[in-house]
């Protein structure tokens, strides 16, 4: 593809992307295929010869878009926020035009000190302890997710746990790590690909808000002691993903302290609250974790992927995932002076994605960042008061910010019933989840581009709907 | 961000990204910065309020570029390419434009369904065994990198030898995996993070090749059986990182069958030889594998991150990965018609990374994609030959494909100084591995734009900086 062409269909895609987001509201939000309905619209062989763009361009059009579920819709309100931006998307097309890799300084050194740049930029951003700063034993890296992220503690916390052993002779010790049941998935994840067994993951009971009791994360660590059996990794979550609960990080820590436990904070999407000061409370005690993860490929209007992990012993972490072939040594390495991200993470190569993050903390600025967050937060504090103040709804957890767990009173069929009529009808995406046994219905606010209009349109849409279900089922 | 203001900048960076490419030649090809130099003209502090794009860009110029090895020069022969086109910068743009998480079927079916319908073209480009077609037991799976996929496998294959109750229970069997001295520095990675343990891989000895000698598996495999050790995991490799040898499939995979053996063959630059048939002879045997992989974003002008890596059962991938939260619960994956690619890896969150490959294959055509492997394969060859022809240099390695391993016969000091001056003049970028503990230079040759030229003029400097090194030093 010349540069004449590059440019030519550089200009189409941008302007095919300005179409997409401007007439987003026009398509149902979630997807309406069936399984297979895509591929069968797919060319069975690839083409022997070239084509021109142009054909890629009509197929995004004809066969991908209808099988799309709309994220960056307004009125997408399912799972989390996956929110992107303007800005956001330049800096991910910046990324991909330079195409360097960094997975150690001397392969690209910006690459590698505009992310530790950043990263000490979010410390203050975000008020986070000063711990994570880079100048000193801890610092900040980008990661694929939070599942990642998770991963990389557990693995940094086995290792000193293990006297750094373990990394030689495979994981002997009988370990435990504990997590509440209102954890994420990957929690469980890591601790199977680490070999540590779900057996050995404990599972802390939860209080009435959904959030850790951390009474009982002490008796089953005591109990574990006992047995001989040596607790080494706690992760606690500040927004969990069912219903946004908040553990109680001071007292979570101070009992982690005491027990010489490394506790991993998983801020996953709740992280970018603290970027405004009045959300702040909601991580007091942070600053006695030994890792913390947020991801602004959440609620920070920056592409997937871009997890922001920090680590307050580096070293720890670079001892668990270090390996350093000849084909990769250099003088800069030698010295000690520049980082190796590779030593940070699973993979080995990495692309630059601190330019999109770059790209957003720059156009928005702080202030902006924290404009649209409050705004997200407004919005679900209103549609919660609605619910609140209706006779049919109910609230089923608290709502410290933009998630709102909520419930028609008629019970699990009607509500499962009311979200499926809901998204087939394409006007909105809400999920679900179950507590208590019940099965509740979730919506976050997260998108980039959510007004007061959408959510009105939701609570309309979703009371006139159970309306009629009511009345149909008489 | 407007509409109108994204199509403004947009343009800007297309252009912008042009231009990089059109004067990349004028740049020196490896960074020329100390530690620290990029971090101090960046600004210290997040800005309050958002700045106007332009600065963004200029910054690109001034602060990161001065910063960037590029990789996207036709000089860069060191490490392995990661080369991009044009179509795969538009290709990844459309991606980030949407926004689409992948993790399951139901987030986006048709981000599933393209990486799927795209596995399946591959496993015809390539000529690769019918198991693993998606329609049968096996499929294939766009990873971020051969260093996931690689983990990916192990933890498969230790599911399949602990019986699946090493998920549970952690991993207690005494377990044993094998690589050549020439794998990667991943497989050992992979190893430390599923608890294995180091000492737990067995390091198989190469010939004079540097390929795995298959007598020599065998009997470290027959010994650990012999002490009440299994084996679960053999990794070959189709193209090493240091010399690109090529270990011999069919015998390593032969045992690997009689001794009921995972065999995971990693070809993460060399895999996309085959898509020329008179490479393919190399990856005779590939049947016998039970899981491969090769990185389009290495040899195949797709930007990383793209690894695709195919699996001969994928129950046993899913078994060891999977795990169903409330929350990601639906009716497209209960009927089980789908494929959740959650389970396929070990991050949760996905981009549409099927976008850029799809572009790629259909921009260039496979007859597009042959043309330019050809060319540098041709390239690498005649580069070769010179060496071969010379009194002063002599190849290190056999040269199968795109890599030339060779050096001065002035010993090791001397051609660390070669490569040190050669890099500082900026006018290439080679890199350096030890063979048979002798310090031998790397030149690669798989850049999109590489031309016979480049290859001229590169070997005329390398003769001529070598010329005045030894009159400098006598």
């Amino acid at each position: 593809m010349s540069s004449e062409e590059f440019k030519e269909w550089g200009y189409a895609v941008i302007d095919w992307i300005a179409d997409y987001h401007e007439t987003i509201e026009s398509r149902p939000v979630r997807a309406r295929v069936k399984p297979g309905e895509i591929r069968e619209k797919l060319s069975p062989h690839p083409p022997i010869s070239g084509e021109p763009f142009d054909r890629i361009l009509e197929d995004m059009e004809t066969i991908i878009l209808p099988g799309i579920t709309h994220w960056q819709s307004p009125s997408f309100f399912a799972f989390f926020p996956a929110n992107v931006s303007g800005p956001s998307i330049l800096g991910e097309l910046l990324s991909s035009g330079i195409g360097v890799q960094g997975m150690i300084w001397a392969t690209s050194p910006a690459c590698t000190e505009l992310e530790t740049h950043l990263m000490d930029w979010l410390v203050s951003m975000l008020d986070l302890p000063r711990k994570y700063i880079s100048t000193g034993s801890g610092g900040g890296v980008i990661q694929d997710s939070a599942s990642s992220a998770a991963l990389c503690a557990l693995l940094a916390a086995r290792e000193e746990a293990t006297k750094q052993v373990s990394n030689h002779t495979g994981c002997t010790m009988p370990l435990a790590c504990y997590a509440s049941s209102q954890a994420h998935s990957s929690i469980e994840k890591a601790v199977r690909i680490a070999g540590i067994g779900s057996d050995n993951l404990r599972i802390v009971d939860v209080d009435s808000s959904f959030a850790m009791i951390p009474a009982d994360l002490e008796r089953k660590m005591r109990r574990d002691c006992e047995e001989g059996i040596q607790p080494f990794f706690v992760v606690a979550t500040i927004g969990t993903t069912s219903s946004n609960a908040m553990d109680p990080l001071r007292k979570i820590g101070s009992i982690c302290r005491d027990m010489g436990v490394w506790l991993h904070v998983d801020a996953a999407m709740s992280g970018t609250a603290a970027v405004c000061p009045e959300f702040r409370f909601l991580f007091d005690g942070l600053e006695l974790a030994d890792s913390f993860c947020f991801n602004p490929h959440k609620w920070m209007f920056t592409n997937f992927d871009c997890d922001c992990f920090f680590v307050a012993r580096k070293a720890s972490l670079i001892h668990a995932l270090s390996i350093l072939p000849e084909y990769l040594r250099n003088r800069a390495s030698q010295t000690g002076e520049v980082i190796d991200y590779r030593d940070w993470q699973i993979p080995l190569g990495r692309r630059f994605r601190a330019l999109k993050l770059w790209c957003v903390i720059r156009h928005y600025g702080i202030e902006g960042i924290r404009f649209h967050v409050r705004k997200h937060v407004d919005l679900a504090q209103r549609f919660a008061k609605w619910v609140n103040e209706s006779d049919d709804f109910e609230l089923t957890a608290p709502v410290p910010l933009n998630l709102v767990c909520f419930r028609h009173v008629n019970g699990d069929d009607f509500n499962q019933e009311l979200m499926d009529t809901l998204n087939n009808s394409g006007d909105l995406y809400i999920t679900h989840t179950r507590l208590e046994e019940h099965l509740t219905l979730r919506l976050c606010v997260g998108q980039t581009n959510t007004e007061l209009s959408h959510i009105e349109h939701a609570w309309d849409l979703i009371q006139k709907t159970a309306f009629d279900l009511v009345r149909k089922s008489r």
